[in-house]
């Protein structure tokens, strides 16, 4: 069900620094006018943007909801350096959380529906250690934000496939069980074995007709590899526009004319391409992804959990946090940033947001002189709305 | 004059999850009991520290709070790249701000004291165009705080010394006029004369008798080759401990043998480096640093400027920054990020700070339940104390 609203006093990116507000009226689900001093029809409810930036909503194109630990006493960082020390600490430490997966996830979706976010692709792990109940977790936070935000989930082998016997089958189960897509993780680096990997994932890709994303955290050429391995089996598939790379790690590492090859050839197969701004590793060619149409989305990637103290929920700090890891100072990178942050990771999500008459009436508010002033000052959102409906109103869900 | 104050409810530095908090008695401006329901002498202040984390006071070893517009409408970033780029940008615009360099130096002083900054090293602009009006407008908002921070002002030539004529004089001048420190930037890069450049800088140390402060943005070999001739000239002065080499970038691009010589060699000469954790360029090797026993400090940079929309006053979010650019996970790693922003900074001004029985009391109580939980909630400050004095609660100057 879609709503009417009427949103008052705000001024829609790209906006001018003294250009007067506009009010912005959403009929079923959708934006309907923008004008000055706009009449609500008769029971259209009334929300007040105090002047602030109007963007489309954030997505956040890849989180793990499953895991994080936001909101509950924190925990110093107790794994061991490398993936395996990873996986292994978090192992060792998930179930004696203080809550349950489903009651976390709920928390830090909120908090991630509260900063702005309607769109979200969170991963649940999925392997023989906690079989289906963080997948299950995750799902009942979906249930619990319903009407709040668009979520998909994927079926995540966070502990490789062929490493552990009965992976293969508990993802079966869990395309099954509810998750939108199955997922892969370093094929080669971590699993030892790409193609067998892939013909896993992209077989039940093909059995469900669900789409593909694939952590791949590999670099350099070996990575590369990987990149051509992906994108021969969305051929082979028919599965343009279903599949998403994680990270692309691969797309830093390699010389350029390499990158340029890599760049067309993942726009060439409409794959798509998430990032989570990572401190160390090199930032992607972003520019360059873009200019060549490749679909570019920003993700919180984990939320204060066992693999990380990072993240707090805020898809905003976020976005600054991508902007600053690449220099940017010009307001139009900064700008970009904000694209990738809200319409890039829609259109991962396979949606198209906008801010003209009939966009979806997926909208954030932000307090803010401009759109970089607003990144900058990363302000408690005034509004977000999904479907017509304000969801989150400063800073909290409603 | 130093203050008598009763700290109520904080869990020193390192605290342990579940150890009951404590009451902290600052006496004559230090730091003279640690204990559990300490009664207050009489006619002592008492402040709720309200169960926050206590650190010493950050120290914002590296402003420019001449340049800096928070508080002011956003100004889209206008400049060319590179240096001279930059260089000319500001000249083109300062003048047109809304409001004088004092009044913006001491907004944006203002917010880094309450973020919980009691010490404060900024550079201010000496040139041929603005002459000594931003160092007058430092000096003015230094006056403003008095009795809120300890603030040391660095006569910066920000557009060389030997480019434009009269440069010299005016650092001269500045230095009579009550800067602390006289400043170089890139004697070869961008003055084109390192010997020259130095020993202009360090002849006008000699004579007021004042330390240096080098903006060295050269990398690599050019880099180190200046590295080496400010040591020399330390060693030919007698210049131990009054010097700092600020970004230090060619610590980062040479190899490891070079760049250990390099620690060494600063070590020797007791030659402090301060770094604002850059979002593109490499960052320092911070451990091997602190390991040589190199003083290092962290700073703000230019703050919502000419120059720049980053930087918002935020001493602990410019801490994160540093644990998040360098893949910190580790909490003590984060917590050295943490030493560098506190006593870190106040050793590079020749302070020394602590949390034992006789500290100077430059406290900051901040919300979390542990050290690196409060870096990742960056949650306003809950108290900061210079010298045994109250000068911001919750987030605002008092
Ligand atoms: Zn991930
Ligand atoms: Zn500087």
């Amino acid at each position: 069900m879609t709503g009417d609203l009427l949103i008052r006093s705000v001024r829609p990116w790209p906006n001018v620094p003294g250009t007067p507000p506009v009010d912005v009226l959403c009929e079923d689900g959708r934006v309907a006018a923008f004008g000055a001093d706009v009449d609500p029809p008769p029971g259209v409810a009334v929300v007040d943007g105090r002047g602030g930036v109007l963007l489309p909503a954030f997505t956040d194109a890849h989180a793990h909801l499953d895991s994080t630990r936001l909101g509950l006493p924190f925990r110093p960082h107790s794994a061991d350096e490398g993936l395996a020390g990873l996986i292994d600490n978090d192992r060792r430490h998930w179930r004696s959380a203080e809550a349950s997966v489903a009651e976390r996830a709920t928390h830090t979706l909120g908090r991630t529906i509260a900063s702005g976010a309607t769109h979200v692709r969170s991963h649940a792990q999925v392997d023989v250690d906690s079989g289906l109940e963080k997948l299950e977790g995750v799902l009942a936070a979906r249930e619990a934000h319903a009407g709040r935000a668009h979520v998909e989930v994927v079926a995540f082998p966070q502990c490789g496939i062929l490493r552990e016997k009965g992976t293969a089958e508990l993802l079966d189960a869990a395309l099954r069980a509810g998750a939108d897509l199955v997922g892969g993780l370093d094929p080669a680096g971590y699993d030892r074995d790409p193609v067998r990997h892939l013909d896993v994932v992209f077989g039940l890709a093909e059995k469900h007709q669900r789409g593909v994303d694939v952590h791949l955290h590999d670099a350099g050429t070996l990575g590369a590899f990987q990149v051509e391995l992906i994108c021969e089996r969305v051929s082979a598939l028919g599965m343009r526009g279903k599949v998403t790379i994680s990270h692309a790690f691969a797309l830093s590492g390699v010389d350029d004319s390499r990158r340029t090859e890599l760049v067309e050839l993942l726009a060439e197969h409409d794959v798509a391409v998430t990032t989570v701004a990572p401190g160390v590793r090199e930032p992607l060619p972003l520019r360059q992804l873009r200019w060549a149409g490749v679909r570019l989305g920003l993700g919180q990637d984990g939320i204060r959990d066992y693999w990380s103290p990072y993240g707090n929920g805020d898809m905003l700090d976020r976005t600054w946090q991508l902007a600053y890891r690449n220099g940017f100072r010009r307001d139009e990178l900064v700008e970009m940033c904000v694209d990738i942050a809200t319409r890039g990771g829609a259109a991962v999500m396979g949606k198209a947001l906008g801010l003209t008459e009939g966009s979806p009436a997926e909208l954030v508010v932000v307090p803010g002189d401009t759109v970089t002033a607003a990144v900058m000052d990363r302000a408690p959102r005034t509004v977000v709305v999904h479907e017509g409906r304000v969801v989150a109103a400063g800073g909290e869900v409603v």
